[in-house]
C-alpha cells in the first residue's frame, strides 16, 4: 500500500529557508541565462510528493532497539531522507526522482563516544552498514552505496560536538569529530583565536568530515588544507581506536594521521580531532584588480606563491565567471545601474579589458608584514597588465562567501543544470586544460554545445600548482537528469586527468570520482589500503565500496 | 684460524682524516673536562686491530653471484665493516669490541633502479634479509638487526644518485634516494634553488635516508621537516611499486606518502623522492643574545613561533652548552684571549649573567620582511632580559655548522661517552623535563654523578613544541661501556617520555628507541603497521624487527 508523506517539500535544500535566493531576484543574471541557453526560467517544478509504501520495522532495526536501547535511533522517513543524499547536483537529483533513491533502514545518532562505540561493536557484530555523516554537505556522493548494497543505518555524528580542549598556551585545540564550523570558529574566536578554515560548506560542515575529505577552506593559502591543520586524530574502528602521534614535529616512527585523512570513513569514525589554532590577524587587506587575459592573473598567483607570499584568501575568476559575479550584484536594474554598467563597460574597452578577470586577493597578519606583501602584489599586478580596482568587491564577495549554494536548488526547479567540478593541476597546464575543456563541452549535446555556460576560478594556490573550480549550467533535460549528468561528468573528470590533475583538490572521491580514482592509482597503494581495511574493519561495515572495490 | 686482516684504524670514523678535530686542539676545553670529570684525557686508545677467522663464501652468497653476476657485491670485510653499523655511540662501541658485532655477509649496490628491483625479487626469492644503507650516519641503531638475526645484506644505495627532474617552472625536484646532501643543494644552487635541509649530517646522509627516518634539518623551523618538503614518493617493495600521490596539495584519496616517512626501511626502498624548492633567500641574517636563564631565551622563541615569525635556524644553548661552545672555540690560550675572557665575564657579572644562556637565530628571505622580523625579535629579546650580542657568533656556527661529529670520535679514543638525544616537547614541559633529567642523571653512577656533564639547545620550533637536544658527555667505562650507556639511555629517555616528549624528534626509532616507542603506540596502530608490512614485504626480508617485532 502506498501512502503519501508528509515530508517538507524542501528537505534536499541547502540552509535556512529565509536564507534562500531566488533567481528571478537577479533579473540581468536570469535575463542572460534566459538568452544564452535560450530556455524559459519561469518554469518552476518542485520536487514531486513523496510517497512510499508504509513498511514494517525491520528486525536489524528490532534487534538495535533491543540491544542498545538507549542509544537514538530514527526511522522515520523524514529523517531518514534528510540523511540519505549529500549536496551534489547528482544527489539532488534524487529529490525529483524518489524511486531511484536507497534510502537507509535508520539514522542511529551516538550522543557520546561511549554510545558510538556500542554501535560500532554492535553493527560489526551484526555486519550492518554503517555510513558516517557529519554535516552532510558533501557534493560527491559521500553518502551513496553502489548498487545492491543496502540496508544501511546511517551513522548521525552531529552530537559528537564537545570541546576535549582549547590549549590557548600551546596553540592547538581538540574537537570531537561532529563539531560544525560556526561553533568551533566562535569558541575560538571567542578566545582570540582561529583555526582559519572555512570552505564553502562552513556552515553545514563538521570537523570530522573536513579530516575525512581532505578539505580545503578559503583561507588554504595561507593556513593550509586540513591536512596541514591537523596534529592528531583519535579514531574508532571495530578493531579498536587508533590515537595518532601527537606532536607537531617528531621522528616517532611512522604518523598515522594522513591514512585518516580522505579515508572517506572507510577505516574507522573519526572522534577526535586536534588541530593547530592561531591568533586571529590584526590586520586583513583586499586587493582587487582586473585583467585582460586569465593567464595575466594566473601570473601574478604564480609568482606570488613561488615567492612565499601568498594571500588568505584567493578568489580570481575567468571572464565567464566575473561576468556572472557582476550580474549577481544586481537586484534592481534601473537607469543608474544601466547608465554604471555603461560606463563601465566604456571605461573598460578604453583599458582593453571588454572581458575583465578578476583577481580578488586578501592578505592577513601584522600591519607591516601586509603591507609588505600588499606591495609587492600591487607591482605585480601592474607588470602583468593589470587594472587594480579597490578593496570594495572583496569585501562583498567576503559577506557572501558561503551565499552560492543557497541560490542553486532554486535554479534546478527552474530546469537548471548547476554542478561544480574541481582539480589541482600544474600551473602550465591550467590554461590549456581549461580551454580544450570548453571546447570538448561544447561540443556535447549534454552540455548544449555552445549555449552553456563554464565558469571558473582559481582558489587555493600552490608553488607547483593551483585548484581550479569550474561551474557548469545548462538546461536540465529533464527526462534523461543522469544520464545528462553522466555525460558531463565524464567530459569534465576525463579532461582533467588527461592534463594530469587530480580528481579533487577539495571535494574527494565518494561515489562520482571512482573510476577515475582506480584508474589513476597504482595496484600496490589499493593493495595497502584493501590490508588496512582489513585490520580496521574486517566484516567490512564501514561505508563499504568507496575508494576501492572490496 | 685467525688471521689480522688489514682494516684502516679509522674505519669507523666520522669523515675524512684532514677534517677531523681532536680535542687537545682546544686546551680549554680539554682542561674543563679532565677538572669536571676528574680524569686524565690523554690516555687514547685506538680501536684495537681487527682479527677474523677467514670465512668461506657461504652459499647465499654464491647463489647471488650466480644468478645476479653483473651486480656489484662486496664480501670483503672492509666494506661489511663499513656498512655494518651507522654513527651512534653505541654502534661506535663496536669499534673497540669487535667481538659483540654482527657483520654482514655483503654489501650489494644496484647501479640503477632495474638492478634494486632485481635484488629485491631475489632477497624476496631467497629469504635474504636487506638492510637499506645511503650515507650510513644514522645515529640510533638503524642498521643493527636484533640478536640472533644473522646473515643480513646491506643495501649500499649510494649509487642510486641520479637527478630524475628540476623542475624550475614548478619549484619541484626528483631525486633517486641515494643522492648525497653537497651535491643535491649544489644542483639546486647552481640554479639558484635551495631545498632548505640541512641536518647536522648534511655531507653523509642521501635524501632517501632523511625520508626513511623523518629527519629535520637545521633550517627546518622555515622550510619544514621532511615530511613536510617531500611532495611524493617512489617506493619499491617485494610486492611492487608505489608511487603516492603527485600534488602539493589535492583531495584523491588517502595519501600514502606519510606511510613511508619514517618506515626505517621496513616497507620498501625509497628510491625517488619529489621535494619542494625554493629560491635561495636574497637575505640572511644572524641575531644573537644572551639571557640570565633558560627560560628567558625559551620564551623568546615560543612567541616568534606563535606569532609566526620563525627564523630559518634556531640555535639556543643553555648555559652549560654556552660554556662548552665558548671553551670550543678557544684553540690558543694566551694572554689576550685570557684577558678578553676575564672582561667579558666582569661584563655579565655586571649584567646579571653571569652563566648566559645564548641564542642564535638566523632569519632569511626578502631584505623588508626580514628587517620586520629582526625588529620583532630584537623587542622580544629585551623584553625577555635578553642582551644583542652581534651577528659574528651565528656566522661563526655557520662555518661550523657540519663540524661537531669531528671531534667526537676522538674524544672516544681518549676514554669519554660523547652521546647525543633528543625530543620535542610541549613548551611548559621543557624547563621542567630539562632540570629533572639533570637531576636523575646526577644520582646515576653511569653518569659520573655530579662529575657529568649535560649539554642542551633548542633547535626546531614549533608553536605547540620545542625540540630540546642534549649532549652526554663523562667518562667511559671501557669495561662496562655497553652497560653505561644502556643505563644514561634508560635515565634519558625514560624522563623524555614520562613528560610526555616523543622518542625522538629527528632521529628516528632504530634499535635504540623501540622499546619506547612500543610502549608508546597503541595497539591498532602496530596491527595496521603488520598489515601493511604483510602486504608488502610478505617474507619480511626488509631491516626485519625494526619499529615493531615481527
Amino acid at each position: 500500500m502506498k501512502n503519501k508523506i508528509e515530508i517538507a517539500e524542501d528537505w534536499w535544500k541547502w540552509g535556512a529557508a529565509t536564507n534562500r535566493k531566488k533567481l528571478a531576484e537577479y533579473p540581468k543574471l536570469k535575463q542572460f541565462l534566459e538568452g544564452k541557453l535560450q530556455t524559459n526560467l519561469d518554469d518552476v517544478q518542485s520536487a514531486p510528493t513523496f510517497e512510499l509504501e508504509t513498511e514494517e520495522e525491520s528486525s536489524v532495526v528490532k534487534n538495535f532497539k533491543k540491544e542498545l536501547p538507549h542509544i537514538i535511533i530514527q526511522t522515520d522517513i523524514a529523517q531518514k531522507l534528510l540523511k540519505s543524499i549529500g549536496k551534489s547536483y547528482h544527489d539532488l537529483l534524487f529529490a525529483f526522482h524518489h524511486e531511484k533513491l536507497d534510502i537507509p533502514q535508520a539514522v542511529v545518532c551516538p550522543k557520546d563516544q561511549e554510545e558510538l562505540q556500542q554501535i560500532i561493536s554492535w553493527a560489526d557484530k551484526n555486519k550492518t552498514i554503517l555510513v558516517p555523516f557529519g554535516g552532510g554537505s558533501n557534493v560527491v556522493g559521500a553518502f551513496l552505496l553502489k548498487d545492491g548494497m543496502t540496508g544501511r543505518f546511517v551513522l548521525d555524528l552531529s552530537k559528537l560536538n564537545r570541546v576535549v580542549e582549547i590549549n590557548e598556551e600551546a596553540f592547538t585545540a581538540t574537537f570531537e569529530g561532529g563539531m560544525y564550523g560556526p561553533e568551533l570558529e566562535k569558541l575560538l574566536n571567542d578566545r582570540g583565536f582561529t583555526m582559519g578554515h572555512f570552505p564553502q560548506s562552513f556552515e553545514f560542515s563538521t570537523i570530522g568530515g573536513w579530516a575525512a575529505t581532505r578539505s580545503a577552506g578559503q583561507e588554504s593559502s595561507h593556513y593550509g588544507k586540513i591536512d596541514d591543520i591537523v596534529i592528531s586524530l583519535k579514531v574508532m574502528t571495530p578493531a579498536g581506536i587508533v590515537n595518532t602521534s601527537m606532536y607537531e614535529g617528531d621522528a616517532e616512527g611512522i604518523n598515522l594521521k594522513s591514512l585518516f585523512i580522505g579515508s572517506e570513513g572507510i577505516l574507522g569514525v573519526i572522534t577526535e580531532v586536534k588541530v593547530k589554532i592561531h591568533r586571529k590577524p590584526k590586520t586583513k587587506k583586499w586587493l582587487t584588480a582586473i585583467f585582460p587575459t586569465f593567464e595575466d592573473g594566473a601570473n601574478v598567483l604564480k609568482q606570488l606563491a613561488q615567492n612565499e607570499y601568498s594571500p588568505s584568501v584567493v578568489r580570481y575568476s575567468d571572464e565567464e565567471e566575473t561576468a556572472f559575479m557582476i550580474m549577481y550584484t544586481i537586484t534592481k536594474p534601473s537607469l543608474i545601474t544601466d547608465t554604471l554598467e555603461y560606463g563601465a563597460k566604456a571605461f573598460l574597452n578604453l583599458k582593453g579589458m571588454s572581458k575583465p578577470n578578476i583577481l580578488m586577493i586578501r592578505f592577513d597578519g601584522e600591519k607591516p608584514d601586509v603591507d609588505i606583501k600588499v606591495k609587492f602584489a600591487t607591482k605585480l599586478v601592474k607588470n602583468h597588465k593589470g587594472f587594480m580596482t579597490g578593496e570594495g568587491l572583496g569585501k562583498k564577495w567576503e559577506e557572501s562567501r558561503y551565499g552560492l549554494p543557497y541560490m542553486r536548488d532554486d535554479m534546478l526547479e527552474r530546469g537548471l543544470v548547476v554542478d561544480t567540478m574541481e582539480t589541482v593541476l600544474p600551473w602550465n597546464k591550467i590554461e590549456p586544460m581549461k580551454r580544450e575543456l570548453k571546447a570538448r563541452l561544447e561540443n556535447s549535446e549534454a552540455y548544449g554545445g555552445e549555449k552553456g555556460v563554464l565558469l571558473a576560478h582559481l582558489s587555493h594556490i600552490y608553488a607547483s600548482a593551483s585548484s581550479i573550480y569550474f561551474t557548469v549550467i545548462t538546461k536540465m533535460d529533464r527526462e534523461q537528469a543522469f544520464e545528462q549528468w553522466t555525460e558531463i561528468k565524464n567530459i569534465v573528470t576525463d579532461t582533467i586527468v588527461e592534463f594530469g590533475g587530480a580528481v579533487s583538490h577539495h571535494h574527494s572521491v565518494g561515489h562520482d570520482h571512482q573510476k577515475w580514482y582506480l584508474q589513476k592509482t597504482d595496484e600496490v597503494t589499493i593493495k595497502i589500503l584493501k590490508a588496512v581495511k582489513n585490520t580496521l574493519d574486517p566484516n567490512g561495515i564501514l561505508n563499504p565500496g568507496k575508494l576501492f572495490d572490496e
